[in-house]
């Protein structure tokens, strides 16, 4: 059996994910938990994290590389942020050690953009990017990555130009819970990208973006007068935010894009996946789960085992 | 003294109001409280109208007219709604009896739009629509009634022709209470529309409505990266929100319009003046509150007084 060699974490704000992985990049074993940084900021983080490490019988010296929440101001050890135009290279640079550990620790910075009529930060997908890109990407590239926060970064020969946050996971649900529309999706079963009701939200959203907070009442207006059933009124309250996202990505990247680099795993990569056909837009799909393990990777490789040759 | 005549009613979902009005649509009194359909249908719609007009020593014999949602299927007395396209008067002809009173009491119907693929309701508005415009306008006329769910009204000889809900005032307050945004405008203080946050969000909404969940997130990072302190975080919130249902009411209307008729009082008139003129847009002002008084009285002028003789 293949030796673990070193232990990379995606330690979200909700979530915790930990790979045991060996010297190839190969996962040997892996972790994943409620944990998110919320939860551990009050257990610990080193509790949490030596929990999962223990349960994976990791050995006593591999190192451990981090991404996200851990490294935010109210995480574990802030590792600050790149500044937006930022190499993708740059992520490795900015990487923080956490002191007091047996163990060589390293958390990975975000990226900011400080652009005061655009402040944004993401903290977490620029490893994905790392993953997904590399390092020696040419060209332009417009990067969609789904979510809470749905990232869309625009790329220029492997620096991230500029990027924009849009709140189309988190307004979904706010809005599903908290307002009127709970009683249209009250009992809503599973859709996927295949739903009528979601095409269409999709397409209308995208031609008239400024009818949104209109189009999300009609999921309400729709169950009053027309029966719409439950399963429909959620799809099209997700059609609609997520049609004006695309929307909002396309015009921020400013012009016409061949082809989509979408960074997305389940659910969310289907939704968006019909999204884009039903727009006639390109895309190519890059496992989301995938890109963060090769960016944690690409990380242990530069910062722990740089001189090329990996512990025996 | 002048003689009260009649009880005009605005019973809301969430607040109620009550005019001792005399023959000549003089208010001789005024109530209001917070017993809007919600509680009121749990404490008894005729106990709590009783103990109002008690409290303002109505005649035993004055009748009641009441519009807004005591009139929807969990308020008092279902009254249905006109069909748009729909002309004023026909709110006075859907009026419906409350069945077992002593007094005459009526309930004003709502409007509903049943298009399959623009499905609207509104109750409580049309009666702002009759007291704003009468039944004898001519002309096309763009209506705009800020609000929990503001509506735009597309009116033309006095017939509703269509009409669309925004949920502007429910969408910022979930955002302001649930949301990641809480962070950014916790401990917010009043701002109005000279602000310059409103009036930036204002223009950059209507500019690129596709970017409405990136421009809320600016709230956020704003304030993380740049100091953007909480009431400018509430104020570009509140900004990009109204300015978003602005480009959408316009697109709605297909295509320009010389002069918006709004119908506003309190802090959401001057938020949405000063946005319009922002934006160079015309715009004249009816109280809200005037409206719908005017509203209720010319529909208790019809419904109790038809014959042109008020009583003595």
């Amino acid at each position: 059996m293949a030796e673990a060699t070193y232990i990379a974490v995606d330690w979200g704000t909700s979530s915790f994910r930990l790979w045991l992985m060996d010297a190839g990049h190969t996962v040997l074993n892996e972790r994943r938990s409620g944990e998110g940084m919320t939860s551990a900021a009050e257990t610990g983080f080193a509790t949490v994290l030596e929990a999962h490490l223990a349960a994976v019988s990791a050995p006593e010296n591999a190192p451990v590389i981090i991404c996200g929440m851990a490294g935010a101001r109210q995480g574990w050890v802030e590792a600050g942020y790149a500044d937006a135009p930022a190499p993708l290279s740059s992520v490795l640079e900015g990487a923080v050690s956490v002191p007091g550990q047996i163990r060589d620790i390293r958390i990975l910075p975000g990226i900011a953009q400080r652009a005061a009529d655009a402040p944004d930060v993401m903290r977490g997908e620029e490893t994905q990017l790392l993953g997904a890109l590399g390092t020696a990407s040419s060209g332009k590239q417009l990067v969609c990555m789904p979510g809470t926060h749905s990232k869309w970064v625009n790329v220029e020969d492997s620096r991230v130009t500029s990027f924009a946050s849009f709140m189309t996971g988190e307004v979904f649900d706010v809005l599903s819970k908290q307002s009127i529309l709970k009683h249209a999706v009250a009992g809503a079963e599973g859709f996927d990208g295949s739903h009528p009701a979601f095409l269409a939200a999709i397409k209308r959203a995208v031609s008239a973006p400024a009818m949104v907070t209109n189009l999300i009442f009609t999921s309400r207006s729709g169950q009053l007068l027309n029966g719409l059933d439950a399963t429909s009124a959620a799809a099209r309250l997700s059609g609609t935010l997520i049609g004006t996202e695309i929307a909002g990505g396309l015009f921020a990247a400013g012009g016409t894009v061949e082809t989509i680099q979408l960074v997305a795993s389940g659910r969310l990569q289907g939704l968006y996946e019909a999204a884009f056909e039903a727009l006639g837009l390109g895309y190519q799909t890059v496992d989301a789960d995938l890109a963060v393990r090769n960016g944690l990777g690409a990380a242990a490789q530069t910062l722990f085992f740089s001189d090329a040759r990996m512990p025996a």
